[in-house]
């Protein structure tokens, strides 16, 4: 690059988000080692065919289409779009991401999105029961169609099997499907609390994502399709939507070097364990977390004084005021976190007095 | 990678498309260097904003919105989307991408394409004019609104300077956008029969945008917007569209290392004289060319013996047979076009007898 | 008809809806004298034209833009079109008529609903600047842009001019557009409680329609359209919507019947004395009213015992249980309401012993 | 109406189009007769039961859904936008009425539409196959899935029975569904050279509809459904495109006295008949007919010193120009069509001298 010193380091350490940093450097080292070789665009490169194959493996199945695309947005516009027709509707939590990070990208494509009051931030048979209640009018009303859930949820908390085939249960029941949205799903699936595999999500939904962008890569989610019909033509989809890359082979590079062993689910359990250390430090420090730290989002309850403090070295979202004097904080971690400025920040937490 | 081996180089050498291989060495080398370091996403972080301070420095003008895409049919859809009303029409070649290409991404927007002969691939203002002229039963027929092409044009021509100027200028006249698609625009701009810079392209369209994906990047094209209302909303469809990449860096950092000197021109000018070197020795071994090759494409009438000696050793297109004995065949050459495997393609031309 | 017998009036009377029987009597007579005359189609007939210019003397405005269109539905989801570019999105109250009886035709135009709590069915500048506060997150949320209110409201109250006008120095305030559904628009401006007038409701929104399917006409709703640009384009959406009848005449001869004299507000004023002569019987008899009457909706708080036994006459929606004895019933009138099943109506309720 | 005389009859003739005058009487008395009776909304009354009766009886098939929309505009939007998903495209001849009256609603509702070019107005299995051909490079282009006709064609055009048939076993080698307009299926069916029922078009063809606008009604097409499964929700896509009209009963009495007898068949006959009469003056004259006149469309060639004459009294389209001193004319004729000015018309034909 031309003047390295504008690309230092930033002042203050980031517990923002989750895709701060590029790609994991064993990805890097992949795609650096693959790059010269010519391969068949579009998809039908050897590197995603490797990518497919590993992650069938850890699936269990060979029968499921699998698909790269290059955002968590595009995973769910094309998903949805791929699976409803035009009058049909989805069922959402109203804090899913669907419902309030994607520009209404459902709703650009026709759909409508019923909104149903989380619990902890999942949905559950009886919130979903309870909108279909309320959508019975036909043909006036949109008719509900899918469900769409996020593993880990967008407050960082997991689903388990039970909760998972119960609501398995019901859409079979009522004819409906189950999207899940994976942008989280390794720090969901290696979170303390889950008790799911990749195969258990494969079976009990109709079709989900496994999340690359958050976790490793530097873009890309994985499509998983069980209908053989939806998969037949699901490439379709994915070119509509200018999601089918002429170098398909990053993605597939990617995954690969993901799923070929364990990668993928190391680097979300570092991110956890990060996430886990942070959520010690603050309880130990005498301060509530605003929930059980179960994946890599951590909600503290802090004092507005420790949070300016805080603030002199590190980035994070104030996700909402507590009375005058307190507030909650949202951390995320990753692979990619900083130990010794977890220690610092958990170092600031324990030191710090009003 | 698992098993080097099955990513050898493949048998047959590819002059399919422009798209085979990953990206140019400097930029992969970029990407390396600057994967560590925490930025923020979504097309804020400073790589992007280099990039596109590089790409301006190229135009001549710091007053235009450029935006980062994944692929080049997000980058036409999403400039088609952001520019026209619902009952607005596009014109375009009958051979335009967005007509051919790219799985109705633009009546998936919901607008309808009127298909224009191309003349040597081309758009005219005589072509533009009779689209208008059949299109007047207001409001019985969708309003022609934007006029699309391509340059390098899907036959690999190129548009001289004055053949823009006056498609601009009936533009300008019967209040019509016109945009370019800029897949190979590199190409176009270093070709022998140009006469136009980016800052010609700029100031004779109002919206066009730069291949990166075809010309060394490993994904992504550069959106060029001068309208200052749609540059401030643009980022609304890239996001809705799922073409806003959480880690953005990823585009910012090849767009910058493309631009902050002449490489993106350089590699462009490399695959045309790869070209150029394939059509003097066709020419020269007694075989016409459909076409004068003007970019990185070469259309050649060859023998089907010939052709059926070359498929032993290298992969192309036959675009169209011409009768019996004899077929059209496009070659694509790019700036990794391997120069031992070009001098044996033409050692195989010259020395082929029937 | 071949068997006037199937087509007796039916057993039980119905209070259920505003569109059970056809034409008043004055707009059928206008259709038989009006049938044999060759007229252009396709809105230029001179019917249309009288009705636009009759009801632009009760606007006093001569400067607006009307169209006719079959439906409701098709008057919200082709005026909404017409306003919103892809990215923007509509603030209405969860009861809204688009949010809960179109099948989700503004999302299938491409556009989310943001849902707000209603006030007495109403929106008011705090939820609407709440729904504002909620949706900042740009570009990640979809922009709002338009303000969906209906009056009279789905409950069946008016808004009043400060209200009204509130709301509108909000919108221009923050740069949104105020639409207004007037499907029951002649039951508000002739409500006991309303102080407005039509030539209010243009200077008050930016564009509204005026409901010809519930009060009077067979079919047709006069969309008022202020901003010049969007005038002039309209017709294009109506015409992409199926909604410019060929024989466009149908709805100009009844908007200039009941818009040339005051038929229109007579009607509406009808249909509003039915429901207040209901009101009145039923608070006589001792029993609550769910809201105050303000229109043609009755919201009556009966025992079920009582329910049961005007069932075996009449027909109506029970609208939610109160406890187990009681229920809330909605009754619609119109100035078609038959005087002698209303007073058959009251004299059950005021019978009924338990 | 106030002022009796603005409505009075145009000084010119009008032979323009099909669409001109209002119902025929007979229908316009049975709305009368029918309309103070109260009836369910939205498709659920008595009278399109009965005409859904009268029409089954007619196709020879009780298991058939029969669904009324209000233009052919809407007709043809909605049964296209149920049958496809979002990847698939339409083919349509370059002259059908989807591709250039309706502003674009086909791609409105995101689909494609593949043109051909047309045979005498028609589409052929040969015409059909090579639009096959051209679309074969998936997923880059949109699936060809439904094939779009109109019976009769615009040009006024009748399929034989032996033409649809060859159609239909194409469409179901090929999976392609096939869909006929009938804007004008009266004038077809009673054409002197069709060999075709409607029975016969309810068996080669999967969906179609029967124009009621122009033959007889105010407005209205009824949309006959032959899949179970489309049939089923079809409810839901004409609500969504606000084409369910609340006062449904419109349609249904006029299509239930157009039906109950062969009053249908009777009006289409009447408006051939008159265009016969035209054609062999025109002919004897000793002018040419552009094509045959096969239904209720004249193509003449007349000298321009002609049609000068005719524009005094008549209103109708100069099609084309033919040379310095010739022109193509189109004229259209109805049931309502008047002997006397047909036979003015005639006469000023024959009498002309240049």
């Amino acid at each position: 690059m031309p003047d390295a010193s504008i690309f230092a380091p930033k002042e203050r350490y980031s517990f923002l988000d989750d895709y701060s940093e590029g790609a994991h450097p064993q990805v890097l080292e992949a795609l650096v080692a693959s790059n010269a070789t010519q391969e068949t665009g579009y998809g039908n490169d050897r590197y995603c065919a490797a990518a497919r194959q590993h992650i069938r493996h850890h699936l269990g199945r060979d029968d499921v289409g699998i698909f790269f695309v290059p955002s968590g947005t595009s995973a769910n516009a094309i998903s949805i779009a791929a699976c409803l027709r035009p009058h049909e509707a989805v069922i959402a939590a109203s804090s899913g991401h669907v419902v309030t990070r994607e520009t209404g990208a459902v709703e650009a494509g026709g759909h409508k999105i019923i909104n149903v009051a989380p619990e902890n931030g999942k949905l559950t048979p009886e919130s979903i029961g309870k909108a279909l209640d309320d959508n019975w009018h036909y043909p006036h009303m949109a008719k509900p169609r899918l469900v769409y859930i996020s593993n880990a949820t967008e407050v960082g908390t997991v689903y388990s099997k039970e909760e998972l085939a119960a609501i398995k249960l019901l859409c079979e029941d009522k004819g409906l499907l189950l999207f899940m949205d994976g942008a989280r799903i390794g720090a969901a699936l290696t979170s303390a609390t889950n008790d799911m595999t990749l195969g258990d999500i494969v079976e009990l939904t109709d079709m989900f994502w496994i999340g690359g962008t958050k976790n490793g890569a530097l873009l890309g989610e994985a499509v998983v399709v069980k209908h053989p019909g939806l998969a037949e033509d699901f490439d379709f989809y994915v070119k509509q939507h200018g999601s089918l890359l002429a170098k398909s082979r990053i993605m597939g590079v990617e995954f690969a070097e993901l799923f070929r062993g364990g990668l993928y689910f190391d680097l979300a359990r570092r991110g956890n364990a990060a996430a886990e250390k942070l959520s010690r430090s603050i309880a130990g420090a005498g301060y509530a977390l605003r929930a059980a730290t179960e994946t890599n989002q951590v909600f503290a309850v802090l004092p507005l004084g420790l949070v300016k403090q805080l603030q002199q070295d590190f980035v994070f979202y104030v996700w909402e005021k507590c009375g005058a004097d307190w507030a909650v904080v949202r951390l995320l971690t990753t692979w990619a976190t900083d130990g010794a400025q977890l220690d610092k920040f958990n170092q600031t937490v324990l030191s710090w007095a009003p």
